[in-house]
């Protein structure tokens, strides 16, 4: 049978701010807007995970949904969920990457694409910010 | 004019359950969790089906959206809506196919694919179980 | 400090069928149209639990959210999703009550109301379906 | 004409912690969770006003939509948005309120009521955290 | 048994434009902003309309929902759908009252109130413009 | 860094016909169904935008978020926001095109795709006409 997709979505709340240390704070107010403020801002961040394969006969999955959801809550919402990502993230501390949606979703890829079972491609990861906010990572081709 | 994409969602609500009778009822908990319990539970479930196609000259559209509407209440909706998926369609009864979102995708693939007017190809259907679970088919290549 | 509201909503996926047995198959029908179809179909539904009463000085709460889910996961999750509800609500057992947002919106009530800590008051029960078709209950006053 | 209700939402970022100084972070942690970690989280907030009045013969609104989205900017979004509660709201500041969302709708009450025009009266605040928790205030009657 | 409330959503598809011809253009466009420009512009509507009345023991319903959509079908879609409110209401012709949400929400409840069956009672109707305008009427008490 | 994928939502509200004023009123009944009322009817329409390039090394952006803002502003709220298509559009004036969600989302992309900065790649418009009709353009390949 031919590959199919399978989408789950995780949750988690985070604080983040963009802030380059190196830069003047006006240089920071130019190119971040207002999420340069101080202490940073929040959001309710939904992180849609999608993953292709064979639909296995037995089960009609591409891979079991208990599985999958194991993996999101270690991988996603153990180090995302109720943080302040510049501070609890070693990769999103200042004079890092500035924790964007791009950036985490590369984040995410980065930390799912090794740990999947055998016969299982990690096809994409979006982390949608907000409503009108979202980003893809498609993975090193 | 290039082909353009046009998505149209319908709206089903049914019950499933995910059980396997050569299996043991410890297997099928296993494998299954809570979706294998006695009698099934059920899912407003959203079905978006994507046709690809030039843009007509004349009417702007991929596909007439009242022949769609019309192929997707006989193909979808009549067979799907305020069903017991594994009582109601052949090939969900027990001992057959799990009426998982991946394999309710490529039912309701291998129903339209063969009914759309010439020039319209279908490019992918998506069920969504729940705001956070979904499945596409897109066909064999 | 006057009396606030909170809301809590807990998501839960059923099955459910509308039949009296005491009724012929036609009369079921001409009343509950495709509810009464055999072997049921299913939902998502949000269940939206309001309490009210004085914001708390300390905790800036009218209840304790984590204590608020303990009770929403004991008295509404667990006998209602992912089941059947004619089949594993006795309530709802053919023959008694039909399983509506009406009368799950009562069910909820009759379980929560006298489960609530001192001071707290429930003040709403509002079932959903499905995104157009809600029920709430207000309680006997 | 009889009076009627205008709802107006204005969303809005920001991050937030629970946390009581006076209290061990043990204490903290058993009453606040996950929200008592260190440095906050956030939320996309949703803030929901209501206004009710008759409706305008001449405009057919409650009240000027273009007058009350002027009053929502400055009194919602502008001390809210893009902001760590805790640090950018004074009463919500370590050691006096806790910002929840039954004390944000209280305090878009206190900034809001004084501020509408005659004849108009404010109904109701509602703040959304996420999409399963709500609260709402009313008002001192 | 107590009294509960039934809400069913319609949706529809309309056009509108606020514009007193008494007025000059400047005053239009004074009062009504972007809602004044030539030939309208439109929304897709949620009208939720609320009944209330106890629970049938046999049917478990406040108002069959059947009976309840061939209303709203006859009231408000009939009416309302895929309509310039402008050119296709006699109410909301240029000179008499301007089509916003609180005084379509009047305009709905004026036609359901009196067709209601007995022993339910029209609760409220509400007109939700887009995700952040809403408009509820109360009736005349 | 490899490519990643950015979308950014913008929502206008239209009002447009469907008209072919070289047919008869039958035969734009028959292609067009309601959507050939007089005087037309409307929508509130989400354009969603999807751009993809590297994610910057310093901003982690694949656009300047504020940037592409003003481009969605200046190319399509400002034509499309409380206008009436067929009016207010030049392209979709009666006898021109039919303004279609497809044809939407090509006529976005015309404007957009010779605007970005260099290294962004247009990737997709998506206009979403209502939650269940959305069109796909992807460019003139």
């Amino acid at each position: 049978m031919p590959p199919a997709r399978l989408t789950r979505v995780i949750r988690f709340s985070a604080a983040h701010r963009y802030h380059r240390p190196e830069w003047s704070a006006e240089e920071n107010a130019r190119v971040f807007g207002l999420c340069a403020r101080d202490h940073g801002h929040g959001h309710n961040y939904r992180c849609a995970v999608t993953v292709s394969g064979p639909i296995g006969a037995d089960t009609g999955m591409v891979m079991n949904l208990a599985e999958l959801d194991a993996l999101l809550a270690t991988e996603v919402r153990e180090p995302l969920d109720h943080r302040h990502l510049n501070h609890a993230v070693p990769e999103f501390a200042y004079g890092r990457e500035i924790p964007t949606a791009e950036a985490l979703a590369a984040y995410v890829w980065r930390r799912l694409a090794p740990r999947l079972p055998a016969g299982v491609r990690l096809a994409a990861v979006r982390i949608e910010e907000d409503d009108d906010l979202f980003a893809e990572y498609l993975g090193e081709s």
